[in-house]
Formats: C-alpha cells, sequence, structure tokens
C-alpha cells in the first residue's frame, strides 16, 4: 500500500482523553479512531492487524475440528429469561417496532443452544465445536481501559457439545493447547499464564488465559514452579498451587486474554436440549465454553510489544512485514524514487506485504518517526547512497538490527526472514 | 470438509414459515437458520458462500483504491440529530446506564463523516474511498421476504470524498464498473438493470442495480434497447428512457441488488466537515455512497440459480467445489473408501476445496439429493464400478454433463474447469 493513499495519518499529540496506553499508541498511530468510551472505529491498519489475529485464532481453532458460523446480535429477550440471565445489567435492550423486546448478544448460548438442539438428536450427533467470529455488545458502566473493556468489541467464541463429561474433559484438554499456540504466535505467551478461577456450579474450577502486565486490571497469584496462576476471585478459598501446593505466590496485575468455561447442562437444561445415548436414554447435552476478545487481544500486544517510539507488532501480527522508506535527494533526480517503485513492486508480487512511505512531503525524520510509531517488522531504507553501494539498509523493528543487502538479494533475505 | 462431521443435515420438509423460495432453500440446505423473521444465523455452507461473495467484492472495490475499515454499530443518538435522521422509523433505539441514547447503525454516515473530517483538511487528502464490510440493523416493521430483507444483515458501504462534482462524477463512473464486475462473477448480470432512481436534493438521479427475478418486491421499467430501467418511484415523472426516449418499457419485478448515490454535502454540512482548495477558501467535502447488502445478493443469486432439487451456485460462488461422493460396495470391502480418502486428500493438498460425502449411514439416493440440494459445483462419484474403470465419475451441477475422467487427471482436469 502507498502510504500517501492511506487516509490515516499519525498523530503526534497523545490524546488526552486516553489513560490507557494502547489506546494512546493504537490512536496515535492510526490504528483505532474512538467514537465513544468502549467503542471503537477498527482504521486501515487496525484492521490488517486485526485480520491477522483471527486468521491465527482461526487456524488453531479449525486443528481442534471447530465449525465456524455467523449469528445474530439481536436476540430475542424471552431466551434469556428461559436462561434467567434477563437481569445482567450489562445488556443493552431494544425493541422491533410491534414491541418485542430484544437484547444484544453479550455473548450466544441463548442462541446457540436452541439451534443446536434442531440438529444434536442422538449420540452420534456429538461431540460438535461451533466458533464464530462476532461483535459482542457490553453495556459497561465504565469503560476506561482502551481497547480492553470495549462496550461493543469483536471475539471469537465458541461452544462444544458432548455426550459424556470425559470427552468434554478431553476437548476442554485440546483448546487450552489451542489457545497456547494461538497466544505464542501473537508474542504475548511468555506472559500468559493459565489461571484458576470460579468454576460455577458445574465443575470446581473454570480457566483464564491471563496476560502479566501493568496496565491490567485483574490481579493473579503466580506459581513460577507450575506456571499457573490463581485469580482474585478464588484466591481466599484456594491460597495454594492446585498443582505443587506451593503457597508462596507471587501477586501480579494481568489482563485476561482468554478464557474457558466447563458450562455442563446450565445451558442445555434451560432449553431442554437433549440427546438419546445408546440405551435409547434422553440426556442433557453438555457444553463448554471458550472466548477469546480480539482487540483486546490487539490491546494486550501493545501494551506488552512497545518501546517510547511506537509499537513493535510480532512478525506475524504486523499489519505490514515491510515498511519500505524512500529518501529523496534533495537534486530532484528520479533514480531512488524509480528504484524504490521497482522494489515495492516485487516485494508485492513476492506476496510480501508492503506499506511504500512514498510522501514527497514528509522529511525523513518525520518518515522515520511514523515507520517506529507504526511497528511493521522491517523498515527498508531506500537512497541514493543505498542505491550506490546496490544494497537496501534493513532495520528490524524487533532487535534493532541494521544489515545491508544486496538490492538483488532482497526478495530471498526477506522470505527467509518472515 | 467431511460430511460426516457436518453439524447441520438438510431437511426434506419445506419450512411453513417461511414463503420466500430464497429461505426455503438455503434452510432445507442449512445454509441459514431462521432466529426469528429479519434475522438468520449463517451456518457452515452458508458462511463458505457469504466470504466468497465478500471476497469477490473486496478485490473489486480494492480495484477502485477503496480503503477498508470496521465502524462500530453502535451510534451516539445525538448525531443523528445533526443530520436530521434522528426520526426514522427504522432506527433501533437503546442506551447506556448513564442513559446517553444510542443508535444501532442503519448505514454509517453519521460516524465516518465525523471521522474523516479529521484527516481531511486540504485538497491534497481528496479523494478518499472508505469501505466496509459490517451489519447494518433496520427495524422492519414487517420482514417477510427470507435474507432478501433483513433486520440484521451483512452489507459492504462505501462512501467517497471529493473536492469537486467532476471528481465525483468519474469515481461514481468507476464504482458503476466495479458493480457490474461484482454482479458478473456472482452470476446475475444478466439480469441486473443499471436503474434510475430519485436522487434527493444534490442529483437528479441516484442509481440501483435492479435484478429482474419473479420473487422481487420492487417493480421496474425496462428499456430493452438500453438496458437501462427506472424505478417505482419515478416513472410517473421519467415515463421514457432517460438515453433513448423509448416510451415502450417493460414492466418487471426485481430485487435491488445494489444501490449508488451521489450524497453531495448533505451528510459533511451537518458535521460542518471541510476542506481547503488550492486558493486557501473552505469547501464542504462532497460525498458518494455505494452499498450492497451480502445476504440479499446471496439470496438473488438462489432464486436465479436453482431447479427443483436445489441450489446451483456458481462456481466462484459454490461453498465447495467439489462435492466427493463415495458409494460404498455391499460387501463391506475397503477398496472405494481407501481410494475416496485418497482422491479427498489429493484435491485438498491441491486447493480444490471439497465437501467428502463419507457417511455410512446415508444411502446412495440420499446422497445425491443432499449433492443437488447443496449444489456444489462438480459432484464427483467415486464406487467399485469407477475404480475398476480406473476412472471418476464428475456431473456438472450447472450444465448436467456427465464425464468421466480417468483418476490420474482428476487435478489437472478440476484446475483446467474451475
Amino acid at each position: 500500500m502507498l502510504q500517501s493513499q492511506l487516509f490515516t495519518k499519525t498523530i503526534k499529540n497523545t490524546p488526552q482523553d486516553e489513560t490507557s496506553l494502547n489506546a494512546q499508541m493504537l490512536i496515535k498511530a492510526g490504528f483505532i479512531d474512538k467514537l465513544f468510551a468502549g467503542a471503537y472505529t477498527i482504521l486501515p491498519l487496525g484492521l490488517r492487524v486485526l485480520k491477522n489475529i483471527e486468521e491465527i485464532i482461526r487456524e488453531e481453532i479449525d486443528n481442534t475440528d471447530g465449525q465456524e458460523i455467523y449469528m445474530p446480535a439481536l436476540h430475542p429477550f424471552e431466551n434469556y429469561k428461559k436462561t434467567q440471565r434477563d437481569k445482567m445489567d450489562i445488556l443493552f435492550h431494544t425493541q422491533l417496532q410491534n414491541k418485542s423486546r430484544l437484547v444484544l448478544g453479550t455473548s450466544h448460548e441463548e442462541v446457540l443452544v436452541p439451534l443446536m438442539k434442531k440438529f444434536i438428536l442422538s449420540y452420534k450427533d456429538l461431540p460438535k465445536a461451533i466458533y464464530q467470529f462476532q461483535t459482542k455488545f457490553r453495556n459497561e458502566l465504565r469503560a476506561k481501559s482502551g481497547i480492553m473493556r470495549g462496550r461493543e468489541f469483536l471475539m471469537k467464541d465458541m461452544y462444544s457439545f458432548h455426550a459424556t463429561e470425559d470427552c468434554l474433559n478431553k476437548y476442554y484438554k485440546l483448546i487450552q493447547k489451542a489457545y497456547f499456540n494461538i497466544f505464542s504466535r501473537c508474542g504475548i505467551l511468555d506472559k500468559t499464564y493459565f489461571t484458576f478461577a470460579s468454576g460455577g456450579t458445574f465443575s470446581k474450577y473454570s480457566h483464564e488465559f491471563q496476560t502479566v502486565c501493568v496496565a491490567g486490571e485483574d490481579t493473579i497469584y503466580v506459581c513460577d514452579k507450575c506456571n499457573l496462576a490463581i485469580n482474585e476471585e478464588i484466591i481466599k478459598e484456594q491460597s495454594a498451587c492446585p498443582n505443587c501446593n506451593n503457597k508462596e505466590l507471587k501477586q501480579e496485575k494481568s489482563i485476561e486474554s482468554g478464557n474457558i468455561f466447563k458450562l455442563g447442562n446450565r445451558f442445555t437444561k434451560a432449553f431442554n436440549a437433549k440427546y438419546t445415548n445408546n440405551n435409547g436414554e434422553q440426556k442433557d447435552i453438555l457444553m463448554g465454553c471458550y472466548g477469546i476478545g480480539l482487540g483486546r487481544l490487539m490491546g494486550t500486544i501493545v501494551e506488552l510489544h512497545h518501546d517510547e517510539n511506537g509499537i513493535i507488532w510480532p512478525n506475524e501480527i504486523a499489519p505490514f512485514k515491510v515498511h519500505l522508506i524512500l529518501i529523496e535527494n534533495k537534486k530532484g533526480t528520479t533514480s531512488s524514487k524509480e528504484k524504490a517503485q521497482e522494489i515495492y513492486e516485487l516485494l508485492q508480487e513476492n506476496n510480501i506485504n508492503t506499506l511504500y512511505d512514498d510522501r514527497h512531503d514528509a522529511t525523513i525524520g518525520e518518515k522515520f518517526a511514523d515507520a517506529d510509531l507504526i511497528g511493521c517488522s522491517y523498515r527498508v531504507i531506500i537512497s541514493d547512497k543505498t542505491i550506490k553501494n546496490k544494497s537496501l539498509e534493513i532495520k528490524n523493528r524487533i532487535t534493532g538490527e541494521v544489515e545491508f543487502v544486496k538490492t538483488e538479494e532482497i526478495i530471498e533475505h526477506m522470505t527467509h526472514n518472515i
């Protein structure tokens, strides 16, 4: 993409109405724009990042045999009476012209369970795992953590359906692995702890994936020996590591990057969703649910990966792999411009996503500052000097290393590095 | 994908609460499920179709230099007062816990114009074209045309911003071409007419892309000579073809597959969104807007492409290119099953999307009926008989033609055909 064409611009001043670093950096760099507290427009650079995150999640979830669907955001209010979630204060309420009451989905059990009831009749139809990327609406009293706690936000929510507890437990383990893969590819695994949380009526614990971060809204208690943690809710009743019984837990601020929950028959019972087992008996279908907020994940990555100059995206997440920067000479000869265009086309043809800073009205300093702020993986500089040396200057945004690579070797070099 | 794993099943009986053919067929084949009138869950097969449509639209719109973003669905109500759209009866209303009023977006001028105002300062920042795929909410009094008129539906909406009328007019022409390409690739171009509609205050006409179809809710008057039409709204004042003055227009029922509109300063004036021209003067930014409903497009394709046995998807739209069907022998020997698995893997490795009907509990008749109902492009049959002949039986769902292709030539044959 040509940077001269991009409609967003980086912003010099830190937005005064944002207290969180993630929102400040993402707004300054032109990834998001705030509509009101808790509701953000995702701008072109931000959408590229979100789609990278979405694709990572999709790949890992498809590997667990998840099937992707897309459910409505408007839900009949009567379904929430059935599950006794009609009193939740975070529900947005609205109605049809004929006065039928609707709510905006905070999650999708009330839609999916009646749907699955139509298709799951026998134990032969189980297990099944269904997921979607869908906008969730939560009427939070306050929304002050940037994109970490939105009133409207994109979420991967997933629900699994099982005949037996054993089957549910096996799938629950499989998803843990998938989640660790996701957080690894998103560059936050080393700070992310599998965390014990309260489990509701069906199981002793649910589990959160908590990422240690000073900006976190949550508090966890980490067992360094087991790489496990316990969350604030249950620390009074469970004050030692559930694995090794270690009592010396370390208190940390953290962000909930994901959560998984054994729902059991909590929702299937409400909708009388049963299957016939191999003895011909009717049994409640058992469920698990598994969520990851995409915006929150983007924000967490920013909180963990930045320096004073801007964002440092992990390779797989970056909006572009290469930020190609043309430094024009003062004489106004066209050699470097032509060469830059040539390199840009070459990179594009080889499927190396490139943001090409072709702006004439930006200084070298502005171009470098923007590149640091936006945080693509590799900054590639082309100027009369590099052309004279028949090479390109490549700076790795993560390591800060600078290399000079022969022009004809750029594709091989980039393909090798990415 | 293995059909035995797919959680949806085809439904034999026509759903009684659907009067429209598109919804009946899409529900029977397992593409969509109705939550309430005007709100449908998109099931795995349907999501594959919608994503194919989305990708076609994205490619064609990117070719016009459109930049993709993603805006919130919750909009501040006060913005609608500014544009005097606060009285629209199709608005869904809701509010924050602090009583701030919100509406659900029916379109996105009230969000995008204030956003663009931050980035467009000078004529040098123009033109720009911004689009998104986003859920729209319209509180329709009645919703009875299946997925053709949803209360909640996915839409590609796009807005262009210009310094001059001339620039707007040029882009407006460019989008017409892009729309014709989209409708061509979606297989509905030959029935789709560029239709003159009322233009509002800024221009004489707006334009719709109306697809002739008996199930359409609209009425148009077609000029056969010019391949143009006039819509019902303006037929009294414009009773002849605007191009050739032909007065013998043919009345047809039709579906509005897309619409484009020159908004002029209708919305920019409301938000005082101005740019500085090259004389240093402040001028209103001019706008165009361009919409395509994805669900409606899916429904239109079904209305136009089906037979008594089911849907016949155009090649680029089909959920899978190949529907591989295993006919197991009665002796229970495994040769055909192993061969089918081998062919399935081969197709997948070569990126030929395949739905493999590996079900043991379905009869040959049921498998064929399902394949016709679902409507993938090519049905490939493997049985002891085809293995004996070292060939595969391939039936084209569109032409009905049957061919026998040597097993080792299947990839070349399919790649050539798709």
